[in-house]
């Protein structure tokens, strides 16, 4: 084994970054022995130097970060600040400076990841980014190698965990989002802003990061069609139990029918009690894979929290100093596919809808002819009649969310729609 | 790129072979963008020479596996051949004259693995086999690689297709075991000889090979306790039901609570319908794996099958062609923790027992002392009376395998007990 020490670099010593410290002191013989040389903690870049950190000597940690990873001889930065800035300049100033990247940060990665990896490439460094996606869930390297020789189709996830938590806690109990949001800050599961979990931005930088693995392409956060959940009811709830469904929030990366293009999207959906995912509880994440060769692989596992986040970051880290060791680099960015990436009316997908309806002789006749002009065809109709008011639910078979839509806005002018009072994919058969 | 292609030899192509020729030829382009060359088939060593190969150029097959193995271009040669000769053989000479191994070959990893590790490291090699364990799904790479910088404590999984079949359909449909195998042989699922399946042979090479990985610990055939699932019968099935549970032929490997020594073992034992593990249908394999830092994780996919496993040997074909292109390899055995492999007789887990017992007063003061004297505690038990015999269902608390077996002993020496009908580990919970 090598005597002389890898040096570490670590950006931000938060809930990841006090953890991964811990980690490689604790298991320091542990780590040495499977990279082949000791790693070094050589220094902690943090916002506010005065906090006492539990094992970390008080002469590593600075505030200059700049500083720390233009030092010159640090071998591997650890990247776990978050946010586009500073991140996004550190990382590349390390690159120029002979270091190594390991990075949690999915919004960077899901926003420029592709000049990133650029930079990585031009200075012969490795940028990798486990931890970005699904927590301590190993996914991005059995996208990047395990299925290396295989051609992924559809990749379909929970990668969120908490709008996992709040999703479940409606179900299991029957409580309303904001019932159940209180819950999820009262637990620590959701922040004291929730917007970037609920509303799905978290999910869409995940879905953009995994669809552009899968499919060897850049996709690019803007290309991710994204719509939270804050908007499911109760109601909602009761609607999918009916059709022997429960409602997640997914991320949905698939190629095109044709193989030719793709899509990535976020939205709540319903999805059958007997798939797979709508089993998991609580803030777990899961993400189902289908490739040609392998067929349906799932991963599932804790998607946050500083422990698993830490058991990411450091598996890179491992890799990443074997790299060094060996003066090789892993793979980097594999985007030669360059597949366009479609809009969200291309997605072809079943649909749930509810409509409040006039109680009278030639509705549903009326309603069906419009789902007919559209070229969706029904699967199924259900009619409640309550008071002189009907409430109408209609079942798609697959269509485009372009023909959805058109259909919908139809719908809304007819005289006998009073209100189209619940729209969602129904995804996972 | 480079265009100079990297030369391929494949011995062996039945099911998992041909379907490995039919991918490289078929998505040669996308191999050769992801690997950063060309790869080419270079020769293919059969048994039998005459079978019509379609998509395989004849020229390319041969009988002389050693003297294509010993040509001296070959970058890489997969092996599926299975079995351990010639398959030994052969990829220790591939390692000598220059080539690196890609192997689907579990029963000669178990049980040679040091060896053929040591003669890739010698020789600057690479040996990769994600392909060897649970098919499609990445097991190895994510032991290996991902939870490399976090500390593994458990592996517990189903790794054989076959008898979850059969489990399944016993437990589904109420079938005897012959009933059950008889129709996983009809449907293909089982070989004509079935004992490597239902022996559990197969699923304690698979064991031996995980444990090690998992471990950092040499982990030989041989250290695997192993009990098949042949004498599993639908009386045991209803003791699982009515302890809400089901009955899996489980692998396990543990580290034990002092963390000084593992165990790895294969043997039929009730989990609760609860357990992510208990709804795994069919042939597919699923593994858990629990670490220090990242918890519980789950990997889920096909365990068998020709398009499956050809997805995990090209996936290594790829990362192996990498290593070449960078003159690089990626990592080797890894047994530097070396701790001693415990036998069965110190494995801590619950148990269910089933006795037939003399319907009459004082039997189950006189079986519950027994459980005293020998230090196992009982969690629950039940009695049930039929024409003056009565059957004693024995739940109890975590103890020793040498423990249980004392205990069992000593029931089977006791005049008011008639027999001991099942033993069943209690795992998962």
């Amino acid at each position: 084994m090598r005597t002389r020490p890898l040096k570490v670099a670590l950006l931000g010593c938060g809930v990841v970054g006090s953890e991964v410290a811990r980690i490689m002191t604790t298991h320091a013989d542990d780590l040495a022995a499977r990279i082949g040389a000791p790693v070094e903690l050589a220094g902690v870049a943090v916002r506010r130097p005065g906090k006492v950190r539990e094992g970390i000597d008080p002469a590593l940690v600075t505030t200059d970060a700049t500083a720390l990873v233009k030092r010159g001889d640090i071998d591997v930065v650890v990247e776990v600040i978050g946010g586009i800035e500073p991140a996004r300049t550190l990382i590349t100033a390390a690159f120029e400076h002979g270091a190594s990247v390991v990075s949690a940060n999915k919004a960077l990665l899901a926003q420029d990841g592709a000049a990133l990896h650029a930079a990585a490439e031009e200075n012969g460094k490795d940028l990798y980014y486990e931890a970005a996606v699904a927590g301590a869930i190993p996914l991005i390297r059995p996208l990047r190698e395990s299925l290396a020789g295989d051609k992924v189709n559809r990749v379909l996830g929970i990668v969120n965990g908490t709008t996992n938590f709040i999703l479940d806690k409606m179900d299991s109990t029957g409580a309303g989002y904001q019932e159940a949001l209180d819950e999820a800050t009262a637990l620590g599961y959701a922040e004291a802003d929730p917007t970037a979990d609920v509303e799905g931005f978290d999910a869409a930088a995940k879905a953009a990061i995994l669809a552009g693995i899968a499919f060897h392409t850049r996709v690019r956060l803007d290309d991710v069609y994204r719509e939270g959940m804050t908007e499911v009811t109760a109601a909602d709830f009761a609607s999918a139990k009916e059709m022997g469904c429960t409602i997640k929030l997914l991320a949905i990366c698939e190629r095109a029918a044709d193989g030719a293009s793709v899509t990535a999207r976020v939205h709540p959906a319903m999805i059958p009690l007997s798939h797979p995912l709508a089993s998991v509880r609580g803030a777990y994440n899961a993400v189902f894979v289908e490739s040609d060769a392998a067929g349906q692989l799932m991963f599932y596992g804790p998607g946050a929290g500083g422990s698993p986040t830490a058991s990411a970051v450091l598996g890179d880290l491992v890799a990443v100093c074997r790299n060094r060791l060996s003066g090789a680099t892993g793979p980097g960015e594999s985007a030669y596919a360059a597949l366009p990436v479609s809009p969200m009316g291309d997605v072809v997908t079943r649909y749930h809808i509810s409509l409040d309806v006039a109680d009278k002789p030639g509705v549903l006749a009326q309603v069906a002819t419009v789902f007919a002009e559209h070229g969706v065809s029904i699967d199924t109709v259900r009619q409640q009649g309550k008071d002189g008011e009907a409430s109408l639910v209609v079942v798609t078979h697959r269509a485009s969310d372009a023909a959805l839509n058109g259909t919908v806005e139809a719908l809304r002018s007819l005289d006998t729609v009073r209100g189209v009072a619940s729209i969602m994919r129904v995804e996972g058969e």
